[in-house]
């Protein structure tokens, strides 16, 4: 594991849990300490004067759905998204059971838009960020997370909620002050059945959960009482990281109030160590949850975890038509790097 | 189909070929004939002069493969990529079954990096892109990467070939002299099993071949005697294109020279309306095709085609974790702009 990155050759790995393949490069790499951001972290169409999302400008934004505390001096929001990905309002339209389009001939499918989208303002302040907050403030936004995925859940025709947050302009964040975002989907999106066909595939191969199995010396970084922060086995994305509970979870919504301020912990350390690191890179974080509608056989191989993406790399043809990924930095180096850093 | 996009609600779409979803969401989108690129072109880092792709530059280059002519005239060269994601010296290391490695606990497969990765320069030309190329001579790069192929192939190690083209800086693109590149896999990539399993069901369900049933009216852009381009079904990306061989066919290196010709005509008219009507974006395409080795059960449905995507807008935290895409532009209305567009 001691071999500098630039005298390994090239691999492929297969990692049980997302199910892909991801081809590790060196050749293709600077050496992974260089790996520096070089894009803007934020982007500048926004100031906090004309910010929707800011304290005192709440009559510029999409209705709200809660807001803590229920107060004026509210700490954070729940609110619908002006421009939303998919409609409240399209429960009951036809076709709902996913039947063909006449208009295109049967060729595909078509369900109706029926969904949620929403936004989760972190803090009322324009300058602060997530990673600037108490661990018991971000464990507050991780709450805020669970209450609505808890609402949402309600509704039968939602079959996965996708909790995922973009800080800087090239992670696709249109929007400067720090937010995150809740999609409520009437389908299970491709990469989480992926997912559950690896994750299955392990359980049966070796009798056990492949998430409760993943820690390994080589790849942690950091760990708090209830989770494990590591960079995953077959990482697409260099500096990729993964937080993951450390007892068998299926379900994100399962977290108590003590275990989000413990995540709330990691998550902030984590994103402190990739901004110092990284020179303050723009990253996306996904929650990897379990479909709203488990059956018992599927309980004992469903683990949530929590994915942070730097972004330091585009993509090109390559991964767009195979999607395979090249990832230059092995995940044991990235560890290594983040798990000796001190965070002042 | 003559609603305006404004007035459509969202919808969720599973294409058979790809055998994902996508969201269509008009709410998220700006008028589709308002849809123009804010990119730069090319990435500036490359001035003719210096550049190891010219003419006159070839002592630059990684080892060459072929040329084509054949002298120091040459109007295309297939060379070795100097950075390549894979070695082509690996071949007979161990662990080529895909055996787990003993360092991370056999957690998840690995397997030696062995493969190919070229570099298809288009052109001797620094200045001139693909699709001023005449369609003959677009015709000769598509043979040269039939002709490559032919080669890669006699490998049994490897098991996928891609082909791909970068665009522009934000397609990926790091050189900005005409070329395109091919990399060979000692793995079938996820995109690509996912594809069969979709056409495969498709061909159960119907019994017949998802792609040779592709024609729709609605989605036509435009046709050649052998080929036709669409807007495809469920589009991942706005002004997404197909072009797909009218005959069945599993695999891109069936294409005669006839049939390249016809190939390279459709290609360059294409390249021209996406050019004039989305301001020379940058782009990406990709040859889909069928695994080197396919079982006679499955040529039914195993249809290779090309696919074009316009980089336009940027992805975040939902498509990073869902692998769903949203799309502003319904597929048919982005068909009927190129459809009508006339390319002086
Ligand atoms: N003198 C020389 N001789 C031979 N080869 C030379 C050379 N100088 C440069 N090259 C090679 O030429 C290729 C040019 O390729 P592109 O510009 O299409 O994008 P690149 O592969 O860099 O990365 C893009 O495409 C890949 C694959 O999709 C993505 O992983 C990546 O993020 C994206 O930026 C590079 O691969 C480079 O290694
Ligand atoms: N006054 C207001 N009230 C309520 N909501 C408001 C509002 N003003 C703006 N919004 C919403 O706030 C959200 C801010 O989200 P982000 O900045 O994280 O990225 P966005 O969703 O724009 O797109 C990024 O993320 C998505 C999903 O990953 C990608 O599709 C896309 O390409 C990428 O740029 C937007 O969705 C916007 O619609």
């Amino acid at each position: 594991m001691a071999t500098p990155p630039q005298t390994r050759s090239p691999e492929l790995r297969k990692d049980p849990v997302t199910n892909r393949w991801v081809i590790f490069s060196p050749a293709r790499a600077k050496r992974p300490s260089d790996f520096k951001s070089k894009s803007p972290e934020n982007p500048s169409n926004n100031s906090s004067s004309s910010c929707p999302f800011c304290i005192g400008n709440e009559h510029q934004c999409a209705p709200e759905i809660f807001r803590v505390p229920p107060d004026p001096n509210w700490k954070l929001r729940v609110i619908e998204n002006l421009y939303p990905a998919l409609s409240r309002k399209l429960e009951h339209s036809n076709a709902q059971s996913g039947d063909s389009s006449s208009d295109l001939g049967g060729w595909g499918r078509v369900v109706p838009g029926f969904g949620f989208h929403d936004v989760v303002i972190e803090t009322p302040v324009h300058s602060v960020q997530l990673s600037d907050l108490e661990p018991s403030e971000i464990g507050d936004v991780l709450i805020a997370y669970k209450r609505r995925i808890e609402q949402i859940k309600q509704f039968d025709s939602i079959k996965y909620i996708q909790v995922f947050k973009n800080h800087g302009a090239s992670a696709g964040a249109s929007m400067s002050h720090s937010h995150s975002q809740i999609i409520a989907l009437p389908i299970v999106p491709p990469n989480v059945s992926a997912r559950l066909d690896g994750m299955k595939e392990f359980l049966n191969q070796t009798g056990k959960c492949s998430l409760c199995e993943v820690q390994s010396k080589d790849l942690l970084i950091n760990e708090t009482s209830h989770f494990i922060s590591i960079a995953p086995f077959a990482a697409s994305f260099p500096f990729e990281i993964w937080i993951t509970p450390r007892y068998h979870s299926s379900h994100f919504d399962e977290l108590d109030k003590e275990k989000a301020v413990d995540l709330g912990r990691l998550l902030k350390l984590i994103l402190k160590k990739m901004s110092l690191q990284l020179n303050n890179p723009p990253f996306n974080f996904m929650i990897h949850d379990s479909p709203v509608q488990v059956t018992d056989s599927e309980l004992p191989y469903s683990h949530w975890f929590l994915q942070i993406i730097p972004q330091l790399t585009g993509v090109g043809g390559f991964e767009l038509g195979s999607g395979c990924y090249i990832n230059p930095v092995f995940p044991d180096d990235a560890a290594k790097i983040l798990r000796e850093l001190n965070v002042p």
